[in-house]
């Protein structure tokens, strides 16, 4: 598999493909074998053409098959359970255990399974939106896009994120659309396992061999260049912000839908009751959500904002808690020397550090490390001390009174979610931040930390840009977020027969 | 109201607005009194700070206060119904009967009405998609945007899609937005009466003064600016590609999300069997269709593409109608200088013309007129034989086999709409055309011509890029359309009494 891509259903040489990259372990920092290749232009080419034909195979179009595929994908991932998960667990540095092997894995079938019995659903109900209105004649659902989707994950979850099994993949094929998927440098070994699983699926439920498509890496030009090739309908990204907003204008500029989770850090406001009531639990229920995954959730709750009165003990219970803990492998050592230069800046910009602060041995660790300032300076120094600090590493804010904070809150920009802490005559202070809190966010929260994202109906992982590219989408839940990779299609005066069966 | 725009409820003075423009009667090509402001870029930014209060403000966010604001403004229409059809009419050219008086009244008085059954529904099925989850506590559902709509109409709706009355506006506002509103400098004297009447329907109602503002016109880079300002939240838009795409780059840039319905050719195709059963039926309603509003419909057929046979008799039916047919009235003499370069331009890739082609007196007529073009030499010429003819003007293209008319199919850019006339022995065709055409679309018709836009659920007035800027959406429609100017909303945890009544 060293030198290959998984184009049209087989495992073929990339074109001139003498560049090569390798996963690195980082909790060791050593190398790991074999060397997987960089792609080039006429590789991503040839796949955007053998999409073409899967959009338009006959098979494609049904939704029994294209749940079996998915149901059948998920079993065979099953059966590679433990191979898939050490891998992942070598090549990201993740817990095997329970993370990987049991709650992320499961995760990641559980969405597939929830996507086929979506594909399936064809009812009133269903993502597909059936209107049948017998006296117009006029008849409207929702229905492929008419191309491939180019599915990109994260570093930070490399399966039920992952491009080619994560929650953009599960939707994309569920709506009908083939999928080009690029794996991550991070963690090519996983990549090609799961790949491999998909293809089979592919051929085992009859589908186009270029329903699935994948890649490892390419160069980023050629990665951008692909986004306007007919062949491609739309992009599903999670991943940072840079890396986002060179998609978004990618595909703004080809006119194409992208749906895109590129940064949040998912503030928690602690209210005056709250503060008063519960210092001490508020304040390890924030250290323990900095720490899982070592920080590297999208979901982190990277600063807390405590208003009014001594807040010290709740200060003090999160130093006690990240004071303590070991030290957080990063998935990479570029990782860790990002977040070393951010707390230099933040330092630098008036922030004390009461714990960590530095790089740790073996691999690419980091100390847990908490950081205060107080509430003016914080608004002083906005943009360097509310950026995003991938990694177990929290911002806690003093707020002197209620309208700074509230101050605080109208500066703040699109989040995946917020957070606020109540307690006993906290009703009004909430509903003076609700008013400014609500549209700022996909998710807000109330006594609750953000870290976890439960897949049900109900969530919106999702939010107001920069958070994501369009406040109207969530990436997880199904069938909510299928609705991003399918277009609205009317039918007007056509024939009963030429109608989808859904439409009859 | 000469000098006024309608800012925080009250018509006021333009800062420094020295410059105006005047309206002219399409019919006669004469001035109309009196000259309306040209206002400038602090006159957009009040209007877009009072926008900030009317989003926070606790009557916005009562349901039962925007429907009775919808109901009452439409009342208040229907009590101005002659006036405003007169003067649009007089400033258009449509027709006052039964098109502007009663067709398109009633059409922009129906959408407001039901936006106000949309705006009062907090039912299981509205467009507020409410999820309630009493297992995890997490509730969801769509709100509005947190900030103002910016809605900018047409030239050739000036009720039904007017920025201050149409449909982007009735969704803007049942979403529980307020509206910056961007009048047309063809049809000013509309405008500010339709605007009058949505304030005084404001203060009725009790919303906030700047629930509705309204200006006639700004300097382009002044309105491209305004959508990057904190307090708007989305555009709406209904009108040419070249403006919807500079509004699209600049909402784009500032991450916002843009609703754009730009341009579509609305290609009809004959299919083999149509083209024997019943040629000149068909070439009749072609005709038929292309004449209404003087060929400025966004759904107006402009190029028919008739598959193998001699499909003479369809043409020449076509020209029989077209031909005895008035010179239709423009809006402007610029779309008449428009129309005589684009038809030049045909002529000069290979088009026959069969009648018309030319200006007419007195205003701004034009001459119905069709072309004609075989299938191999439009698809040499494709760029310029397929782009959007605004007016009285329609190509007929020879397809010789069906491969070409496929050819064709596939070269098609996004559109609005497409139909395929159908006869015996064309399930084949119909079945390998609509491979190609279903995603082209946002509605695929059969049999019928698709001017005609119903205002009902199942209908969708949208398609994929350049038709308009998302796959995913109609502007005509409710509560459908109303989604466009909603965000996903989660609630995790939080307290019931602080959710809204619908998710309790």
């Amino acid at each position: 598999m060293m030198t290959t891509i998984l184009s049209e259903g087989v495992w073929t040489e990339v074109d001139g493909g003498n560049d090569t990259f390798q996963a690195i372990d980082p909790s060791t920092g050593e190398r790991i074998e074999p060397a997987y290749p960089v792609c080039s232009w006429s590789d991503l080419e040839r796949m955007a053409i053998a999409s073409a034909a899967a959009v338009r195979h006959p098979a494609n179009r049904e939704p029994e098959r294209i749940a079996r595929f998915l149901e059948g994908y998920a079993t065979r991932l099953d059966a590679c359970r433990e191979a898939i998960a050490t891998m992942a667990h070598r090549e990201t540095g993740l817990a095997l255990e329970p993370r990987l092997r049991v709650v992320e894995f499961d995760r990641m079938l559980g969405q597939l399974r929830q996507a086929a019995d979506a594909a399936r659903d064809v009812g009133p109900d269903s993502w597909r939106l059936p209107i049948i209105d017998e006296a117009t004649g006029i008849h409207s659902d929702r229905g492929p896009l008419g191309g491939a989707v180019l599915t990109i994950g994260p570093n930070n979850f490399p399966l039920a994120f992952h491009g080619v099994s994560g929650g953009d993949f599960a939707s994309a094929i569920a709506a009908g659309n083939p999928v080009i998927a690029k794996g991550h440098p991070l963690h090519p070994g996983t990549g090609a396992m799961l790949a491999a699983c998909a293809a089979e699926a592919v051929a085992d439920a009859g589908l186009h061999p270029a329903t699935v498509q994948f890649f490892h890496h390419c160069p980023p030009e050629d990665g951008l260049r692909l986004i306007g090739h007919p062949a491609i309908a739309a992009v599903g990204f999670t991943g940072s912000r840079a890396a986002g907003l060179a998609l978004k204008a990618a595909a703004d500029a080809a006119g194409k839908p992208s749906f895109l989770e590129m940064s949040s850090v998912n503030p928690v406001f602690a209210l005056p009751g709250a503060v008063v009531g519960d210092a001490a639990g508020i304040g390890e229920a924030w250290a323990g959500s900095i720490l899982m995954g070592a920080g590297q959730f999208c979901t982190k709750p990277g600063i807390l904002i405590a208003i009014g009165g001594d807040a010290k003990p709740l200060l003090d219970a999160a130093v006690s808690t990240c004071g303590s803990a070991a030290p957080g492998v990063l998935f990479s050592a570029e990782a860790s020397r990002a977040l070393e230069s951010g707390i230099t800046a933040m330092i630098e910009a008036g922030a004390d550090v009461h714990c960590g602060g530095n790089p740790a041995d073996p691999g690419n660790r980091f100390e847990p490390t908490l950081l205060s300032v107080d509430g003016h300076r914080f608004l002083e120094r906005f943009e360097v001390l509310s950026a995003e600090r991938f990694g177990p590493v929290g911002l806690f804010v003093s707020a002197s009174s209620i309208d700074e904070a509230i101050a605080i809150a109208e500066r703040l920009e699109g989040q995946l979610t917020i957070a606020m802490y109540t307690g006993d005559g906290d009703d009004e202070v909430w509903d003076r931040l609700a008013t400014v809190l609500r549209s700022r966010c996909g998710r807000l929260l109330e006594n609750k930390m953000p870290t976890g994202v439960a897949v049900v109906p109900s969530m919106v992982h999702g939010g107001p840009y920069p958070a994501t590219g369009h406040p109207g989408f969530t990436a997880v839940g199904m069938p909510t977020s299928i609705g991003r990779f399918s277009m609205a299609r009317c039918w007007d005066g056509v024939a009963a027969g030429r109608l989808p069966d859904w439409l009859r």
